[in-house]
């Protein structure tokens, strides 16, 4: 198994790259002083200002309209998991999935994603990037997997660097479907037992962190386990040098987390909103970001997560979250949450009137 | 004019009061194992987990189903705005007002909450209860008024007994039609420049605070303006020993607060939630809450503010925001902007599956 690209899968990631616009600046200046005329005290919508001024950016409009949302799950199994640096056995990778897809009285799903993007009218697709059992067919769910499950990180490559192109390619594919299909709002999300150890790594890799202030307890560990989890990051890291993105992301990643760095890559290439939450989608924008600076403009960071190093990622791409509601489920749950926030910041600069249109004294 | 209610006035807030429920306890109780249950690891929904039990607690059912909701706007003018304790002049209350109202292109209503409000599908519904201006009739305003403004509180009682419960009458009123036209969600919202300085005074005497430990820059004044009006604040207490908490409403009162008091006293009785964001709104709270202690559980707080006082009212009340997105406008934003969140943490709770249902392995 060979880290290094194809020629033909280098070429394509670099005119991938290449081909990402900046986020518009004219369009963030009108924005910034149409938010100061706005008929209220200036600054008093607080963060639904910056948000709203951030949004103008992306989608290139002092009067930003975005509406659709649509939350990719990617989901695949991870050959760490064998390590035991998890609360739950890998089979519940391929269980959380299904609940994604399972009819109930409510509709499809009965997963908390399920449940919220429901109320928050967001789309939910779910990626087979490796889930380690054959899962049925379902009109939301797409196949895309090469293997079921990574190669152990700790011993050796998780994947192959052809493999790793393969899913950011899928992930790509599933971001632009999704906004073919009218998502302003894409939502990069994750099902994986044994994911934020590969995702620690990562981090630890890409900021030059020590594995003890990256790693946490995902799931619910306790003290023991965190011990092992740590030393099994730190094994991994010694074992390779990899400094390349893609080269990271095949040594040390998950298939899930390919797939979601290509559904940055591509939102951003299109120019909508990725909305960023969770330790693992974090990891995801950190690969995003080396393969393309200009990706980091086109994130929106919703909620501060509990898992130790999310702070040091987020300070690393310069995003403040919105919010700390303590969430750590992944699914896409805290992005998903964020919609209508997102939503209505986007509003008040919309169609808030100004004082002058309102005839309203200002002193 | 006289503090002292009529017995008539005494005889309907005795029977308000004493006719609210506590909320459901069983309900919480079957929403706190059903959490338990659900298919994700226990507690990693966060603050939705704390807020579903709460809503499940106050609408009596262990799979809440809250949708509608409506945004209340009481506005007035306060006498003691004369004594310069704003950044605005007392004029930009009617044409606040007036923004909720006037038509735009994106439907009815330029201001902050009308943008909100549309976004997160929540009605909004404006209460002139003294403002001083002839507002124009219009389908969204009720007026409720008894006078264009209270007396400067600084120098003697803002308003008699009679015209505070009048107020609360006015409240109550519009908050039963808010629910009776389907509002699950009530939010009490105010608009009235001077307001903070009532609501200062409000909870000083509530809390037994100082004034300088609950008076804050309101729309943003500088440090000298925050200087007189502490010592407008200090000078209304020491003016009047008022404790009983409609004779403090009076005192100290602004009538758009007596009609945020009537409005959760309703919504308590009706067994609907409260959604409480703001200085003002918490005042108000603090004085039902002294009328009818039951009212107490039907509060959902949302946002922390930034106004001096906000966390002693909230801490008093044993109330924990749900996150601090900067806001201090008024007029409903924080509230209206939680709905969508809200809903979705009865989402969860009402439609996710349990472990047993998915045949999800938990070890």
């Amino acid at each position: 198994m060979t880290l290094a690209l194809s020629d033909q899968d280098r070429a394509w990631l670099d005119e991938l790259a290449a081909s990402i616009y900046l986020v518009n600046g004219l369009a963030r200046q009108r924005a910034e002083e149409r938010q100061q005329t706005l008929i209220k005290p200036p600054g008093s919508l607080g963060e639904l200002e910056t948000i709203s001024v951030r949004l103008a950016a992306i989608l290139g409009s002092e009067r930003p309209a975005p509406d659709g949302a649509t939350v990719i799950v990617a989901a695949a199994d991870h050959g760490v998991s064998a390590d035991g640096v998890s609360a739950f056995p890998a089979a519940v990778t391929a269980a959380m999935t299904q609940g994604l897809l399972a009819p109930t009285a409510a509709g499809t799903g009965g997963a908390a994603i399920s449940a919220i993007a429901r109320s928050v009218r967001a789309d939910v697709v779910v990626l087979d990037c490796g889930v380690n059992a054959e899962l049925p067919d379902h009109p939301q769910l797409r196949k895309v997997a090469v293997r079921r499950g990574t190669d152990n990180l700790r011993v050796g490559p998780a994947m192959s660097g052809t493999e790793a192109v393969a899913m950011i390619r899928a992930g790509a594919d599933a971001a632009r479907a999704a906004i073919a299909g009218g998502a302003d709002f894409v939502v990069p999300a994750e099902i994986g037992i044994g994911n934020t150890t590969a995702a620690a790594v990562i981090t630890a890799r890409a900021l030059d962190r020590h594995p003890a202030d990256v790693t946490g307890r995902g799931t619910g560990i306790d003290d023991a386990v965190l011990d092992h989890k740590i030393a099994v990051v730190a094994e991994a890291l010694a074992r390779a040098d990899a400094e390349d993105p893609v080269e990271v992301l095949a040594e040390f990643g998950g298939f899930e987390i390919a797939a979601m760095v290509g559904m940055m890559l591509a939102t951003a290439d299109e120019q909508r909103v990725i909305v960023l939450d969770g330790f693992v989608e974090a990891a995801a924008a950190l690969i995003a970001v080396s393969i393309a600076p200009a990706v980091n403009d086109y994130l929106v960071a919703t909620g501060r997560c509990a898992e130790r190093g999310h702070g040091a990622q987020l300070a690393d791409l310069g995003l403040r979250p919105l919010w700390d509601l303590g969430l750590r489920l992944g699914e896409g749950t805290g992005g998903a949450l964020a919609i209508p926030v997102l939503r209505a910041a986007a509003a008040t600069l919309r169609e808030m009137q100004t004082f002058a249109e309102a005839g309203v004294p200002t002193e």
